[in-house]
């Protein structure tokens, strides 16, 4: 029993949002060079119905801020969905690790058992913070950050898994 | 400090293989349904330079069975990759889960700080238990299943957020 919510989540977060930023570093050095415009690489998706490379950046920074709001309950300042460039989006992402790294480490400390609501169009998901953390964040955290990195391999962005995973 | 890193990891990747498992499924049910071949889907990849989605599943079932093996200190029967077929993958995904059902819950205590080395073709990497589990093992785990998921959307099968994050 060596891990709090807060171990598992928060710097987690901030690490993975780094790699991503230093992804979409490259993907907008890729577009320069191959003459893609920034737009058509933004809003790439891998079927129609799925969401954009935009939104996967605004649904990974959301995870990690409501994660720290819901199970922290830490504020956490809105930001607006309404990226349309690289730096935009760079913005996003460093204002997303600035919030995270101001919460406090024992913000989730005895919230393990405490109830979390998740709110979604259908229904309210009750989860306590541990499951919360754990069946849902996480995960959720890096689907969205992957289907980035997915996104732009597809699109040939020359980026491996040592850039998703940072320097191990 | 309220988790173990058997809690973070085992339980955590044992709910994602089910999902995926479900997934898997859906993909053939869709496969059979459409007229599409089963090879065509597993080897279907999002760029040339890719891993196809058998290779996605294989490295999710090793990330996870690893991370018992390295960090809990518990054996692992080998696994051969040799899956060419749904049946193999399902069969692959519940050896694994079967494997990681079996780990002792305790298996990961006080191992916290010890060493761990991950071999890999251009060097040995050394992690602290504490760092192989939160900086590699889950990123990557989830990593392959995404992009399994991403693969299999990608190719148009109907499966949506909640078939990944499994019943929340």
């Amino acid at each position: 029993m060596s891990l709090s919510l807060y171990d598992v989540s928060v710097p987690v977060f901030v690490r993975s949002l780094g790699n991503l930023a230093a992804i979409l570093e490259k993907s907008r050095a890729f577009a320069d060079a191959q003459g893609i415009s920034h737009t058509e690489l933004l809003d790439a998706r891998l079927f129609d119905d799925m969401a954009p490379l935009t939104a996967q950046i605004q649904r990974a920074s959301d995870t990690a801020r409501f994660t720290a709001a819901r199970v922290g309950q830490v504020e956490m300042a809105p930001i607006a969905d309404d990226e349309t460039s690289f730096d935009d989006l760079q913005a996003r992402i460093a204002a997303t690790i600035a919030a995270l790294k101001a919460v406090p480490a024992t913000c989730m400390d005895g919230r393990e058992d405490a109830e979390v609501i998740l709110k979604t169009p259908k229904k309210d998901v009750s989860f306590t913070g541990k499951t919360y953390v754990l069946n849902f964040a996480v995960p959720n955290f890096f689907f969205h950050v992957t289907t980035a990195y997915d996104i732009l391999r597809y699109r040939g962005v020359p980026v491996g898994k040592l850039d998703f995973l940072g320097g191990i």
